[in-house]
């Protein structure tokens, strides 16, 4: 059965690193079942940690950790109903505001150049002004910064841009919060690699995601000392000698080039790996282990004669192979995968 | 929310056409979450349309599926405990039959030149000596014909050969169970494309996957009658209008060619799509409407102004797109995205 191992210390490493890097208090992003790592296991590990700020994706993933964290934001929330004081809704839009019930926190989200979720900023009075009518609890007001993963000087002046109207947007709504004697909400822009970049971070807290599973793509040197938290482990099926010139998996496209032991492993596309074909490039296990094309549904051939082998230690390695980026690796992981937590 | 939203109509007529074509029973696949249409769904209609032999993945499917058919094989079983009379083991190796309790129902998987998982030919009868000695029901034989998929003249000679050795298999199995008058069993080695491509079944049964869900990656007549049964439907977040020169999502990839109104909506890789980047071809919904790179985690930029609009009604398209096959797009939709049955 194939297993996910999560590594408590690489984890706590990881959140001691950023939270010595970082100048502000840092909040968990465990949406998307934590980035694939299980939702459950990664937050019993946070709150161990001490972190009491969450963001999830949808109401779903509020259900399952709202008794764990003093703050849940959902980003995507698909129901505006039963609410509870801990969790907060993201408003995407104005149209959205009055559908939501009276006293339920909510954090206003602002587009400020990423052009993709959020409300406008010449609407943000607007809102401001519907939120307190709709006696919403107002609990942060929070943008995106697009260009948080661009190094060097790359997209400079666009991040900087939003970044100076993300102060106006604070300095509007405070200005309101005051007038109308509401309470001050918290203000953030920033993920992982954004926050890095700037260093001295003027928000209230920063957004941590890819950077406390262990990975991080700019060219800061806290990259370097960042481990990925998990590796996938996978056991053998059934084992056989081939000779050279034989054929292994779907239409024979492997072609055995010296006799070897060529070992199932009950791992394949079905349980999130990305589908390994003949046009990929070498991919091989931790141990060096050759990974043969193609991989099936359910099922990975390698040369290899262990019992268990670690077929993914590192999802940047998978990301340059299928021409995409470690969040999606890692997000494809089957819920289903079991979970097993290592000191 | 997105939703996947099944067709009944179009899963019988998909149902119906399979059987009109193949001379034996059918048996439905329905691991890796009935290849991520959800198992639950798709096993309730199949019991309507008088389905009863099923193949999952492993027990936990096995479980949610085992009071639904009357056979139920389980192709990467992992735990040999507790396992119903309806309820299947695939035995991959000579290793595992030790394991398996006692008048456990067992299919053998024999391997005829896939190479990947089986039995070797040349220890059928030690197997089948093992399995009467550790009185285990033998309920199936099979193969897995790596070459079902090829088609014109490609590979002809590695089709008829395997289905070839697996004759002698069952001849051979059929006299040593004659000769300790041990109960027949059932005989299978082709899945969809196989079956269509030899038309004279010789089989108890062909297992029936890909095709039942609507794709087939072969040139028969009967492909442009299949019909996909799933559509992927999605939500608006928020709207904004655009003007050319605008730059859309991270790092802000993609530049508006002309002033429109641009929406985000609910969806993104982590739903189990595939993540468009500035890389890949240009890809439009259903309704035409252009999809902008980079697709987010959990949302995605499209120029449309629709509430609802449906992203993926075809999974050849995104196939195509990302260098894969159909199964891969399919099985890694996300199991917790809603699923709603229409007629």
């Amino acid at each position: 059965m194939p297993i996910l191992i999560i590594s408590k210390s690489k984890l706590f490493s990881n959140l001691h690193i950023l939270k010595n890097t970082i100048n502000t208090q840092i909040a968990a992003v465990i949406k998307d079942n934590a980035y694939g790592h299980g939702i459950e296991e990664i937050s019993n590990l946070l709150v161990e940690f001490g972190i009491n700020s969450v963001f999830v994706k949808n109401n779903f993933e509020a259900n399952k950790v709202n008794n764990k964290f003093q703050h849940i934001t959902i980003l995507y929330p698909n129901c505006y109903e039963n609410i509870p004081n801990n969790v907060y809704l993201t408003i995407s839009s104005l149209d959205c505001i009055q559908k939501i019930p009276i006293n339920t926190g909510i954090e206003l989200k602002v587009n400020t150049g990423m052009n993709r979720n959020g409300i406008e900023p010449s609407d943000l009075i607007m809102a401001l002004n519907l939120i307190k009518t709709q006696n919403l609890r107002l609990i942060g007001v929070f943008t995106h910064n697009a260009y948080g993963d661009c190094y060097g000087n790359s997209h400079c002046d666009d991040f900087i841009s939003q970044q100076n109207l993300f102060k106006q947007i604070k300095n509007q709504t405070l200005d309101f919060v005051a007038k109308h004697n509401l309470p001050k909400p918290r203000f953030h822009s920033l993920s992982s690699s954004g926050a890095i970049k700037v260093g001295n971070v003027d928000d209230d807290l920063v957004r941590i995601g890819i950077a406390m599973y262990g990975y991080l793509c700019t060219n800061h040197d806290i990259v370097n000392e960042l481990q990925p938290i998990a590796e996938i482990w996978t056991s053998k099926i059934s084992s056989r000698f081939l000779k050279k010139g034989d054929k292994v998996g779907y239409e024979g496209k492997y072609i055995i080039q010296e006799d070897c032991i060529v070992s199932s492993y009950d791992i394949g596309y079905g349980d999130g790996l990305f589908r390994l074909n003949e046009n990929h490039h070498k991919l091989t296990t931790k141990e060096g282990y050759i990974i043969l094309p193609r991989m099936s549904m359910d099922s990975t051939s390698i040369i290899s004669n262990e019992e268990e082998i670690c077929i993914m230690n590192d999802a940047s390695i998978f990301a340059n192979i299928f021409g995409t980026i470690p969040y999606e690796i890692l997000c494809k992981i089957s819920p289903y995968m079991k979970k097993v937590i290592k000191e």
